[in-house]
């Protein structure tokens, strides 16, 4: 059962109905002002930081669920009906409603009574406002009287205090009207020099600014007193819940349309220049009318998002492919590459499931979300980098996670989990790769922060590679710390305390338990840093990490193998972990995954295996299982992975930021059917059929599918912000579709499914747009490439002559 | 305008429309299972910690108001509607609508098409668990066949991440139902050992614990589509949110009366008897079903209800006035006293504006809330000093606030609010006047509750002013530190950084700023020792306090005074604060109040000239405004007090705890008019009839009413937990009514207005029921005391023989 339908020409997902399983939402933003945005109007606004500078209230868990709005109301004067043409929070029925989610932007339409309103809302690129464009038109055979009333609710900056201290932020909040627009100013007056401002392009019969006045005593936003009366009560806020709404009376000849427009935004002032006169505690607006004038104009409006179509144009452009399945081209071309702007700009801060308030951006996390962005906007994945690096310890070890807005390591979350150093190479890899600039390694970069310890970025992956070798286990594997990339396998906490969390709970110094997990991974950071030490003439520390690499593969085969899978790791008693010897957890995914990508037991056919084990214990028709069988019960001395029911999260849940590892791994064996098939089982393109089943958007991938032990197999939890977008974008466009960056050139190496013909892809790779067409001759993946029309030896397409735009490849596979 | 009306007969407060200008809230329990229960029946409760053992969720400033609730359901299965007789949550018109709120109960009654209803919420002594008492009445003359839903969302315990890490613990949900009963028991499968239970005396027809299911898709609490259909879903819930909910049918008889009870409550198993069969994962229900099936019995309700009343006389039973005002005998018999039992169980966690996820216990809060509490359970208060006491630095400092369930200082919160250590031995004096148990001051007590610190609390009590001596600015004046007992005169802050909170925020080690408040309550403090010292005969101490006290008093009038009344303080840059030189904030409630009732310039007559001030330049109708001019802009060297806008909590705000300062200094004078119109100007009782402009409950105490700089002077915000409660009921009982314990015995110094003829207070003391008649022959303070019937010189009633169980006392004064 779906809820709606692609619109891929427009590059929308279109929702025909609102009353989806859950909110399905979109972004807008994309730089450092952000919304959420449900198909129903809900959400809220921030600037930069989730928790600091929140603009607009969001209430998480609700009933009916909507945290918060931009809603927009219809009043027709003649009768007093009242509706939300986004149908909540009013819920009245609808004719033609339509959410038409976009690449950062949203417009929702519907009609009633003859009125037809749609609302485009999007924030232009470089502003730090958001735009909410409405359409009325009047569709009956007579003139109409209606009036629209705007409505934001003003969360007071800090979304944690926000929601907590009320006994002093009830008795803050603070506004200013002037010229029909709704400044928010709480603290203005003491500290803070940011204010939020809400304007209109129509001239204003009312306003409103405090919630109680405008929704009446006792009501809810389903039946405002204001709208249903259509009389704005000019209220001024002085305390409790700071609002804002616009009411604008609109007279329409029948078959006229009208726009007006809102503008909601923040700005600064300068610290020296806040008040208008000085000596008084007026906002000064001087800087910021311009902007609001400026965006008050429909034409500048239209230009905006004309501007930022073709910004999507552009990063979209950068890969675009043409196959025979609908579903790959549909997710690589659009959503999954939207997806991963979208994780790499808010990391896990602010989506239905994250609140915004809980975490920075996480060390581990933002290094693999740049595999799925590197290539849209090289300049950002350079300062991200940088910016991560900054936090590393310089035992080579580091923060968990960092704060965006001081960029410092965040103390609260413990670290000691001994996989994060290792995505520093992963993520710095993928950055030259993809660019060639090499002159990132040379940059020097802090330790922790602390000015005085630069060292070249070249050095910070050394780092990362001696914090393992400094910390090896009996079995010369590494030590997994707190935990590894699997944060709810601690091996070393031994909680007893209710509630308390795992990620920050005092965890022992364990020398004992070790990860076949890191090893894994460290075999593939060893070689990525050993080929980067051989790019940039480095040939002992190549031949050094190289050895590293093959050593610990080898250490891997002798003690990190079951019999028929790779184990998960050696617990702090020197128990084996993921082994057959087990009631409950015998395999895991993460190591016959990140093994067989590393290159581990390919030739001895432990690789294969491996991944016939997986198929057998682990594969489900949503997806692979993070292990089985789950755990029945709380193991101490494994930690969080045990405290879920079975069947979710961790907990033999189909985690699915660890299905593309089985996806590549399979590629790497050279099947593409296999590979293709993981691919496409957690799709969300593919899974669109079964919205009802899955449950949240079937646009964006979600971080858990509920496993075979639970009793909602099938449905997803966590949609949007996942490393599984950059993952699985990694995989289709890397690893089946094979166009892969690499050192030498542009590498062709497809491992596609055998009933593919054919497909194109068309590749912006450092400045030069490559033209693809790969055509199948045979059931192998043996590649023969034509560049511009001349073959050329091996499946690497080298970098044209200077001056040169335009590659044509042909590759035949066989 | 009334909301209701008080029944002083029934000690109870009636509100007959549902629709108060904010929710009018009870609490239920006293001893370590609580709950907050409005008039419409929205709240939460909570095992001891209201942040880490939340059972039920608690929404704030939702919309509409209704922060989670305790909802019964009413369907008419003939006709299909639905209603619930607590208005909310779907504010369904009712007939006879009433919330009677009680001691520790309330019962909210109402009555639709027939069908009366009445639901009594309490929670029996000594058991962690509530009743909800339901009776349904027949009143039409045909029978009725009607449907009954309960309804809790239970909270998934820690109240904080509960709303915020919704990634994790929408898939922790888990319940079992068993024999009807509802047991909710996320996390017990891991290091949890406690449960909630949610249980019903009737056979059931159905039940619920998702709340999806429940409510239905995009529904709220105001229509649940299994009660509009009259069909639980028989619902289990995995993940998502658990809730519990029952549906018994009733078919009644015209006329015909039923009972229903719910039972929800808390439990705990032993760590090591959890699950039944131990080799399971299923609730051990052994030692929890008795529970319920004796609260599941009619009587045993009945009987526990009774119990509760018992103990409510007994309490309130210690301190008996009646006088020719009812406001005062409703205040002192009832209300006040009820509140302060509030302040010393809650101090300042869970309220409507407390969110029970902010705050530990105050070290300054509980000193001052045992001034009204100590006389109702002396024990509770002593266990209370000593634990209080344990959480000292050695340095006599004091962690600001500490944590209950650990009884450890919170390190979150920083110290340095240098009134602080002063407060335990006001509170320290107060339960030996009570109780005259010397025997507290040998009780070997800990620092900073470190093991092996221990030395006896009189000792404590000597740090307490060492830390001050060791503390002394340029003046002679105590040094401020952080803040004092205005926590928001921040004179060494200087914070420029958006929402930092002045609480926690770096302060520098001032050596300036000095405090003229403190320097008062030092006055008293040190007076309060030294008595103590003359009592236990350490005659060298008694008169070293005695002469710090006297010193600091003359330092005061040298220093500390500005011609018409005492400064407040010096700042950081030792200029003054609180004079006639400054433009604003030239004049400050606390010195005048609090010097004057610790004695400083009674003599010279700058106590009768300060307290003049005070009724000039701060007195309002609604109050005595804490400064004045208000502070118009930020100062960065005054801190937080200079961030609120004017009028509004410690900016010019009726901060209603300093007000009794007052009312005591005029009593001190002996002007038994001004000090009873100053304690009426905030007397909840008085203002009941202005409850549209006051809007909080008539019944108790708020910490704030607007001052005359907001615009809604007279509104109060942050009811019930407050300081307030505790010093206006030390105020009118033991300063106007005069009867004030002393070591001596029982002191009679009544400083009533003068048109009061006479009064009679029932008092308990040290386990003596005194009968004390008190009759004005004139217009002044002067005391002649008869004891049973024969006179005794002086104003102190001595103890009785041995065995004399009652006193009968009769004063003249004039």
């Amino acid at each position: 059962m779906k809820y709606g339908y692609f619109d891929d020409q427009a590059r929308e997902y279109v929702i025909t109905r609102p009353d989806t399983p859950a909110p399905w939402i979109n972004y807008i933003g994309c730089q450092s002002y952000f919304g959420i945005l449900s198909a129903t109007a809900g959400g809220y606004s921030y600037y930069r930081d989730a928790r600091l500078r929140r603009l607009t209230r969001g209430r998480y868990n609700n009933v009916p669920t909507d945290f918060g709005g931009r809603y927009v109301y219809v009043r027709d004067n003649e009768t007093g009906d009242c509706w939300t043409p986004s149908w909540m929070p009013m819920q009245t029925e609808l004719e033609d409603y339509s959410c038409r989610h976009g690449m950062g932007y949203s417009v929702i339409s519907s009609k009633k009574d003859g009125i037809r309103t749609a609302t485009r809302y999007f924030v232009p690129l470089d502003e730090t406002l958001e735009i909410w464009q409405v359409t009325v038109s009047n569709e009956r055979l007579v003139p109409a009287d209606v009036s629209l009333f705007s409505s934001v609710e003003f969360c007071l900056w800090d979304a944690l205090d926000d929601q907590s201290n009320f006994q002093r932020n009830l008795s803050t909040g603070q506004v200013e009207v002037e010229e029909g627009v709704i400044y928010h100013k709480t603290e203005y007056r003491e500290r803070r020099n940011h204010f939020a401002f809400f304007a209109c392009s129509e001239e204003i019969a009312g306003f409103d600014t405090q919630r109680e006045d405008f929704l009446g005593p006792w009501r809810g936003w389903d039946k405002p007193v204001a709208v249903m009366e259509g009389k704005s009560r000019d209220s001024i806020a002085h305390g409790w819940s700071p609002m804002g709404s616009h009411h604008v009376k609109l007279r329409l000849e029948p078959g006229e349309t009208r726009q007006v427009v809102f503008v909601l935004g923040y700005h600064e002032n300068d610290k020296d220049d806040k008040f208008d006169p000085p000596s008084s505690q007026i906002l000064n607006k001087k800087t910021v009318k311009p902007i609001i004038d400026k965006y008050c104009d429909l034409e500048t409006v239209d230009g905006a998002f004309d501007a930022l179509t073709k910004h999507w144009d552009a990063l979209l452009g950068v890969y675009q492919v043409s196959s025979p399945d609908q579903h790959t081209n549909r997710m690589v071309n659009i959503w999954n590459a939207y997806q991963c702007m979208a994780t790499f700009n808010m990391s896990r801060s602010a989506s239905s499931f994250e609140s915004g308030i809980g975490r920075g951006l996480g060390f581990r996390d933002s290094n693999q979300d740049l595999l799925g962005f590197v290539h849209m906007v090289p300049s950002r994945a350079r300062e991200r980098i940088l910016d991560i690096a900054a936090t590393q310890l310089s035992s080579g070890g580091a923060y968990h996670q960092y704060q965006p807005l001081t960029k410092k390591g965040n103390n609260d979350i413990g670290g000691d989990f001994n996989d994060d150093p290792h995505w520093l190479i992963i993520g710095v890899a993928a950055y030259l790769k993809e660019t060639g600039d090499f002159s990132i390694l040379d940059e020097p970069v802090m330790f922790d922060c602390q000015p005085g310890t630069e060292e070249p970025l070249y050095e910070h992956l050394k780092r990362s590679i001696q914090y393992a070798e400094d910390r090896m286990g009996p079995h010369g594997l590494p030590l997994i710390g707190r935990a590894d990339w699997n944060d709810c396998l601690n091996l070393n906490c031994f909680s007893d305390t209710p509630g308390e969390s795992f990620q920050t709970t005092t965890s022992k110094e364990g020398t004992v338990a070790e990860s076949v997990f890191i090893a894994g991974l460290m075999v593939l950071s060893a070689k990525e840093l050993s080929d980067i030490a051989k790019v940039i003439g480095k040939d002992g520390d190549a031949a050094y990490y190289a050895r590293i690499s093959a050593d610990m593969g080898a250490t891997i085969s002798e003690h990190g193998w079951d019999g028929e899978w790779f184990l998960r790791a050696y617990d702090d008693f020197g128990n084996k972990l993921g082994t057959h010897e087990q009631a409950e957890g015998k395999i895991f995914i993460e190591p016959q995954g990140f093994c067989v990508l590393a290159g581990v037991g390919v030739e001895d056919g432990k690789a294969r295996q491996a991944l016939d084990s997986v198929a057998k214990h682990l594969a489900t028709p949503h997806g692979v299982v993070l292990q089985q069988p789950a755990y029945s019960r709380y193991y101490i001395e494994y930690g969080e992975i045990s405290t879920y029911p079975p069947g979710y999260k961790e907990n033999a849940g189909i985690f699915c930021h660890n299905n593309p590892w089985v996806a590549i791994a399979e590629a790497v064996l050279g099947n593409g059917d296999a590979a293709f098939d993981y691919y496409s089982r957690i799709s969300p393109s593919v899974r669109e059929g079964i919205s009802d089943v899955h449950r949240l958007e079937p646009y964006v991938y979600a971080q858990m599918i509920a496993g075979r032990d639970a009793p909602s197999h099938g449905e997803a939890k966590n949609s949007w912000l996942t490393g599984t977008a950059a993952w699985n974008y990694y995989t289709i466009t890397q690893w089946i579709l094979g166009i892969r960056p690499d050192y030498d050139g542009l590498k062709i190496a497809p491992v596609i499914p055998e009933r593919w013909d054919d497909f194109r892809v068309q590749r912006m790779f450092r400045g030069v747009s490559y033209d693809i067409s790969v055509v199948r001759k045979g059931s192998g993946n043996v590649v023969s490439l034509s560049v511009d029309g001349k073959p050329i030896a091996g499946d690497i397409v080298p970098p044209p002559a200077d001056g040169v735009a335009k590659v044509t490849v042909e590759a035949i596979i066989g």
